[in-house]
C-alpha cells in the first residue's frame, strides 16, 4: 500500500471511525484503525464489537484529486496516537508507505512517522446486511429524535434493555421510547415513503445513538438505516455505521400514560425551566433533588424546595391555562429539567391524575412526544 | 441588615470572593460569604485561611444607583449554594433582609429565597497590614510574570516552599523564581517608582497567584501590593486579595545557570513547538515523554522519539542561527512543551553545555526571562 492524500479528508474520516474504537478493549487488533486501499478509494474501518464505523474517501471530488494511489493493500494502524498525529501534521498532503512486516512510514513537509502496523486479516469482518427494507430520514430529524429521547434510558447495566432506545415502525409512524422506569419519553415522527417497511422491538443502545448523533452532518441530509435480524445500519454520506440490536425484551410501556387527567396546565417552557433550576439548585444540596409543586388559590403555581441546612426557595409561576382541581405534587427536579432542556415549543402542557400518578408533559406545538415523570411519595 | 441591590454588582463581588472558599474547610463559618453593610456600600469577604478575598460594592457608581441601604448590619451566607443562586435570579434588582438568628430573606422578582445564614462575629478578622511601602504594578505584566513562572512550581507538598513562586525586589528589579528541581522559570521586570523598596525570600504558593490571577482585569490598570511581615496585600481596584508567605527558605538556584555554552542555537518558537508536540505525543505512550534533540551536519537539528510498541516519529527543523559544537540530548518534551506555551518572543535561543548540563531557553525579543530544563541520562 502506497498512497498520498490530502490530510483534510484523512482528518475528517478517522474522526469519524475513530468514535467505534473503546479505550476498554482487550482485543489488540481492535485498538487500531484498519486502511484499504484499492484502486476507487480509501476505506477506513474501526469497530468495537457492539458498533463498527466504516468510512470511504474517493480518489477525488469536484474533480480535485483526494488520493493519488501508487499501490493498493491494507493495514492496521494504531488509532488512538495515529488520531492525535494526523491532526497535527505540518503539511496539507500526507505520504503513506506500508513495507515489511506492515511497518508503516508516513511523512508530511519535515516530519517522518514509522508506524507499527498489524496484519488486516486479523480484524474482524463487518456483519453482511441484506438491504432489502431502506428506511430514509432527514438528519436533522433523526438527530431530533435521538435527543428527545435519549436523556431517559437506563443508566444500570442490570436491565440491559433499558439502556437502549425502542424503535419502532408502523404504517410510516417511526416511534422512539425510552425509559428508566423513573421517567419516560416519547418521540414519534411521519415518514415518507415507508409504507411498505414495519418493524418493532428494535433496541438501540443510547451510548451509541449519541455517537452516530455525533457523525449526522447539521446540513440537512438524509440517512438511510437499513434494519436486519440482529443489526442495524445507517448511511451517512461516506459513512456506514453498522450497531448491533439489544437482545432481549423491551417493556411494555403503554398502560403508563393515564387516559384522563384531574389537573391540566399550560405554562411558558422557559420560565418554568428557571424556576425548577432554582429550586432544583437548593434540593440538590438535599442530594435529593425534591421539588414541589402546586396551584394557589389565584390560578398561578407555586414551585418550592427546602434544605434543613440552607433554607427555602419558593417561586411563583404564571399559568397560561388551567383546567381542573388544584393540586400539591413533588417530583425529581433533575427529570424535569431533562425534558425542559429537549423541548422546544414555547409553551407546554402538564397534566396530572393525582399525586401519586404519573406527570405527563407534553409540548403544545407538537404532540410528536410526550414526556412521562413519577412523582415521589412525600409525607403531608 | 435590609439592602436592594443590582444583582450584576452582587454577582461580581461574589464571583471575586468564592475565589477564597475552599471546598475541603472543615470549619463551617469559612463556608460562607460575609456581608457587611454600613452606609458607604457592602463589603464581601471570604477567607480559607491561607488567602482572604474582600471586595467592595459602593452606594452609586457615575450616577447610578447601585446599593441601597435601608439597615445596616451583617451576616454570613452559605458561599457554594449563594454563588449559584444569584446568578439565575430573575430580575436586576436583589433585595436582602436579615431577620432573626440570621435568617435571611432574598427576592428577585417572583422568587424568594429563605437562607440560614450564620454569626457574622465567628467569621475571622483579616490580618491588618501596615502600608508603608506599596509597589505599583501594571495589572497586566504581574499576569505575564505569573504565568511565565508557575507552570514550574513543584506539585508535591513534600517540598512545600518549591510549591510556591519566590519573589525579590531590589534596584527597581521585580523578580519571579520557580522550580520544582527539574526545571526553573525566572522572569523579571523593571518597575518604575520602586526604588524605596526591597524584600527577598517573599514566596506566594502558585495556586494561590493563580486565582489572584483570574481576578485581575485584563484592562491595563495597576495593582498595588503591599509586603507585610507575613502577609502579602494586593488591592485591585475595589478588591484586596490577602495571602499568606509561605515559611521557610527557597533554595538558591543563581548557580543552576552555566556561565558559559558549548552549543548556541537560534530556533522559530512555533515551529520549535509544533515538532516537539508531536515528538512528544509518541514518547507520551511511554509515558516517559523522552523526546532527543540533535544537530545535523546540514546545520539544522533533528528532533526524535521512540516507542517499543508504536514506532518513531522524526522531524527536521531549520536552525536560524548556530554556534558552538554539535550536539545530542535528551529531555522531559512536557518540560519544553510547558515553556514554549509562554514564550511570547517569536524565535528563542536555546544554549547547552553538554549532554548532562542544563538546556537553557531563552526568548530574544526579551532577556527579562529564562528557562532551565535538566536533560534526562539515556543510553549511547
Amino acid at each position: 500500500m502506497k498512497i498520498s492524500i490530502l490530510k483534510s479528508y484523512l482528518n475528517e474520516s478517522i474522526q469519524h471511525v475513530s468514535k467505534a474504537i473503546s479505550s476498554r478493549t482487550t482485543i489488540p487488533i481492535l485498538t487500531g484503525i484498519k486502511f484499504d486501499v484499492n484502486y476507487q478509494g480509501v476505506t477506513l474501518t474501526a469497530s468495537d464489537t457492539d458498533i463498527s464505523i466504516q468510512s470511504f474517501i474517493p480518489l477525488e471530488e469536484d474533480g480535485k484529486t483526494i488520493v493519488s494511489v501508487e499501490q493498493a493493500g491494507s493495514v492496521v494502524l494504531p488509532a488512538k496516537f495515529f488520531v492525535e498525529i494526523i491532526k497535527k501534521l505540518p503539511s496539507q498532503e500526507v505520504h503513506m508507505e506500508v513495507k515489511d512486516n506492515f511497518n508503516t512510514f508516513i511523512s508530511a513537509g519535515a516530519t517522518e512517522i514509522q508506524l507499527v502496523g498489524l496484519d488486516p486479516e486479523e480484524f474482524p469482518v463487518l456483519p453482511s446486511i441484506e438491504e432489502n427494507q431502506t428506511l430514509s430520514i432527514p438528519g436533522d430529524l433523526l438527530k431530533n429524535m435521538i435527543k428527545q429521547t435519549v436523556f431517559s434510558i437506563s443508566t444500570h447495566e442490570t436491565t440491559p434493555i433499558l439502556t437502549g432506545v425502542l424503535w419502532s415502525l408502523n404504517d410510516n409512524e417511526f416511534k422512539f421510547v425510552a425509559t428508566d422506569r423513573h421517567r419516560l419519553a416519547t418521540r414519534s415522527a411521519h415518514i415518507e415513503g415507508a409504507d411498505e417497511i414495519k418493524f418493532h422491538n428494535i433496541v438501540i443502545s443510547g451510548k451509541t445513538l449519541n455517537e452516530l448523533s455525533k457523525i449526522i452532518p447539521d446540513q440537512n441530509s438524509l440517512v438511510d438505516i437499513v434494519v436486519a435480524d440482529n443489526q442495524v445500519l445507517f448511511k451517512i454520506d461516506r459513512v456506514l455505521f453498522y450497531t448491533r440490536i439489544l437482545d432481549g425484551t423491551y417493556p411494555d410501556t403503554s398502560r403508563i400514560i393515564p387516559s384522563s387527567y384531574k389537573t391540566e396546565l399550560i405554562l411558558e417552557t422557559k420560565k418554568l425551566s428557571e424556576s425548577i433550576d432554582r429550586a432544583y439548585l437548593l434540593s440538590r444540596e438535599e442530594k435529593t433533588n425534591i421539588v414541589r409543586m402546586q396551584t394557589l388559590d389565584n390560578g398561578d403555581i407555586e414551585i418550592s424546595s427546602s434544605s434543613s441546612e440552607l433554607g427555602k426557595v419558593r417561586e411563583e409561576l404564571q399559568v397560561k391555562d388551567f383546567k381542573g382541581e388544584p393540586l400539591k405534587i413533588s417530583f425529581n427536579s433533575k427529570y424535569m429539567l431533562d425534558v425542559l432542556k429537549v423541548v422546544e415549543s414555547e409553551e407546554l402542557m402538564i397534566s396530572f391524575t393525582g399525586v401519586m400518578s404519573p406527570i405527563i408533559l407534553k409540548p403544545t406545538d407538537n404532540s410528536s412526544s410526550q414526556y412521562v415523570i413519577l412523582p415521589y411519595r412525600t409525607t403531608n
